[in-house]
């Protein structure tokens, strides 16, 4: 293997090394993102009506666009500590399997027990509730990864933490479910007749299956109408891509450590916490003139939100109850297949990354599942990680791009975001395993009849 | 928090001082374990006659009772680099949680795919059978564990896997099968039409759920009866406690850099893989007079070879086609109640650790998995990590020594070994979320009547 005793298999920062502030990287941005809109009036969502279902610091987080960088709680910071720093991985074995000439890195966040980064963002968001002296959050969750790592956060914080989590899923899926259940959480399967939405929802739709929508339309009245609670979200907000931003420090913070500069770095991308956390401390740098670096985000192309959507403002969930946000948008009402099997299911895209890449300063690649599967287990066939499909996506994208090193003989530095494991999604491997994994991509057709439903608000 | 300024939350050595070479405690031992004996002749086996079944080098380290130390090759210390170091973690959170003056570290195993220790012993045990030449391995597995850790290793080394997984696991638990799949193994429900013997118990006992003795029949019969092809095991063999000493030779050189002197060492017992790799070094210092430490052994009440088992000659598998070994034993015909949830389900134990453990060496315990599960979800809430089952045992008699440290006013340094994630496990603990968990001891009379069917061979 090539120079493996230069850089080594895995860098660990000591804790030392860890970093003490989250990177706001709207600071650096000249164009800001758009602001939440109230649907109401059409104006800007401001800290006073954002605090009635956020938290009061993280909606100072949510508005803050000026500060670059904002100090991580101490309290935060500890229990950081007992899964991070997480590991920029080497490549080495995917390297010789590939016969590339590029150098592949990976930051690994999937050791620890809620199986992804979603993690980093859960316990920030539960520290703020707990220490507004707030009983307990209130969230939904489809398959469960976010849930799972929310219900951690609380267990730790000793906060109560009720889950809506999307019907079909609580019934097919058990294992997350009771993972959270382990941690303490309430889960209770959505629609429900805890809320007076999900008792209408009931009513009109008896034997429903549930969707991401009407989880989340029950999770924010729960939490409004519940003294002591607010409503958390695991990605989309500027706030989670903030905390996020602890992914991309620590890569940065490992390769300048090693004199390692990449060229190209990907992220998959579905509401964009992972991909605005590992890129946002290099995009700073673009930003700011000091360094250029390609960013690549990848969607599936069953729910191609950059590739195919539009830029406009919309509503963030099918429920409509949420702020508007200006963001790539394939339309509040749009649902992706169901044969898709990873989660980046959802309709928009964080509004930070939404106006970066609308400035241009990244890209996107929409790639298909059962490619994405082929990609996975190539990889954790040779590097000994089982991802999860989400994460497969950004394999997929830096296989292709380290295979077209090979050919041009480029000796470019990737480097990827993996977001966790897939022991969770052992159905889909099976149905891959067994070659009944199928494509699905949207006709324009069905693009044009979303479109038609977005807001006529902003231009 | 106590001291986290000064011991890390978790210890990673560097590359550079993971260990080179394996420790063999058996050097250390003025009386060496009793030699597997051949069941035919009663005469103890040859080297001829194990490797037939076993690869040359195996068969060598099995029967080495004098090189303290055997070189690792680099092949496998590069395959370590994958997911090794394991970190030594102090848990400062479960401390301030018990309020207890003890200083608990554990030695956690579970940050790979396979999700436990098993992983150690499979690479090494996959890379001699490539060195030699071979096509590929033939092994059982039950839960999927061990199953799942060997389809790792071969696919890395690109060696043909057959796992014959128990029947009742294969259709119950599909989950580690498609994990196994992913890596390439071929997974065959015990017992199949592919073996003469499978074919004979399915005669037999036509709609039979299968056992673990039989699925050992079935690999070892397609171990031998195919060109180029050995049987491999997970566990109980002295060359796996060998390979398994990297956890306790890490665990040793961590503490040792931080000036760290355990008193007690704590490990869940199976068939002893992961027992005897974390305390071999240590046991080591104590076999040659240079340091005292108490060790642990902790089993499930339900299948208590050490605290009820007998020290005899025994079959080392319920279809008679493997050697006989002396050891702490149930009987070959012992099956633990099917309501038991964790692993650690084996009849007997090491030869090795049944040695240690009547020379007085190590004390033993058994405790009812209600009270692990307690313990672990206890565990999982404050520390961030999911257990096994499995390694929840050591985990419950880890929090009763800190708790009576807590009485005592005792200050005493308590290693344990976290062998796993429990991610596949959440059938059982869904039955203790539910309430639904039961406990299960065997009877004196169930324990006599399989004690009376315990070859006549040895004192």
């Amino acid at each position: 293997m090539k120079n493996m005793n230069e850089i080594p298999y895995k860098i660990y920062l000591t804790e030392q090394e860890m970093p003490k502030e989250w990177y706001n990287v709207r600071a650096d941005m000249k164009k800001k993102p758009a602001p939440l809109l109230n649907p109401g009036t059409g104006q800007p969502m401001t800290a006073e009506e954002l605090n009635g279902v956020f938290c009061e610091e993280l909606v100072k987080q949510e508005l803050n666009n000026d500060d670059r960088y904002i100090e991580i709680p101490k309290k935060i910071r500890d229990f950081y500590k007992m899964y991070r720093p997480s590991p920029l991985v080497r490549a080495y074995c995917l390297e010789e399997k590939l016969g590339t000439p590029a150098k592949i890195y990976y930051k690994y966040e999937g050791n620890n027990t809620s199986g992804s980064h979603k993690l980093n963002s859960a316990i920030a968001q539960a520290f703020y509730a707990k220490d507004q002296g707030l009983k307990g959050v209130t969230t939904e969750t489809g398959a469960g990864q976010w849930g799972t790592a929310l219900s951690m956060a609380c267990a730790y914080l000793d906060l109560d933490c009720k889950v809506y989590m999307v019907k079909v899923s609580y019934e097919q899926k058990p294992f997350r479910r009771e993972v959270m259940r382990t941690y303490g959480a309430s889960v209770t399967p959505s629609p429900s007749d805890t809320t007076a939405v999900g008792r209408k929802i009931l009513a009109e739709h008896p034997g429903t299956n549930g969707s991401l929508g009407c989880a989340i339309s029950e999770a924010v009245e729960t939490a409004v109408s519940n003294d002591g609670y607010r409503y958390v979200l695991g990605s989309v907000l500027n706030q989670v891509l903030l905390h996020q931003s602890i992914i991309g420090q620590e890569a940065k913070i490992a390769m300048d450590k090693y004199g390692i500069k990449p060229d190209v770095i990907i992220g998959c991308a579905g509401g964009g916490s992972n991909l605005g956390g590992l890129i946002g401390p290099f995009m700073g740098e673009k930003l700011r003139g000091e360094a250029d670096y390609q960013f690549i985000a990848v969607e599936p192309a069953s729910c191609p939100s950059f590739t195919r959507g539009k830029y406009a403002y919309d509503f963030a969930d099918t429920g409509q109850v949420c702020p508007l946000a200006k963001m790539y948008t394939l339309g509040a009402d749009f649902m992706p297949s169901p044969n898709h099997a990873g989660g980046l299911r959802y309709h928009g895209m964080s509004p930070v990354l939404s106006e970066l890449y609308d400035q241009g300063m990244m890209e996107a690649r929409a790639v298909e599942q059962t490619s994405v599967f082929e990609a996975i287990t190539e990889f954790a066939r040779v590097e000994g990680i089982l991802p999860a499909p989400e994460s497969g996506h950004a394999i997929k994208v830096a296989i292709d791009e380290a295979k077209k090193c090979k050919e041009t003989g480029e000796e470019k530095t990737i480097l990827f975001g993996l977001t966790g494991t897939g022991y969770f999604d052992m159905y889909a491997y099976a149905a891959f395993n067994d070659g009944k994994m199928t494509d699905y991509i949207p006709t324009d057709e069905e693009l044009e009849a979303s479109f038609a439903k977005l807001p006529k608000i902003g231009e």
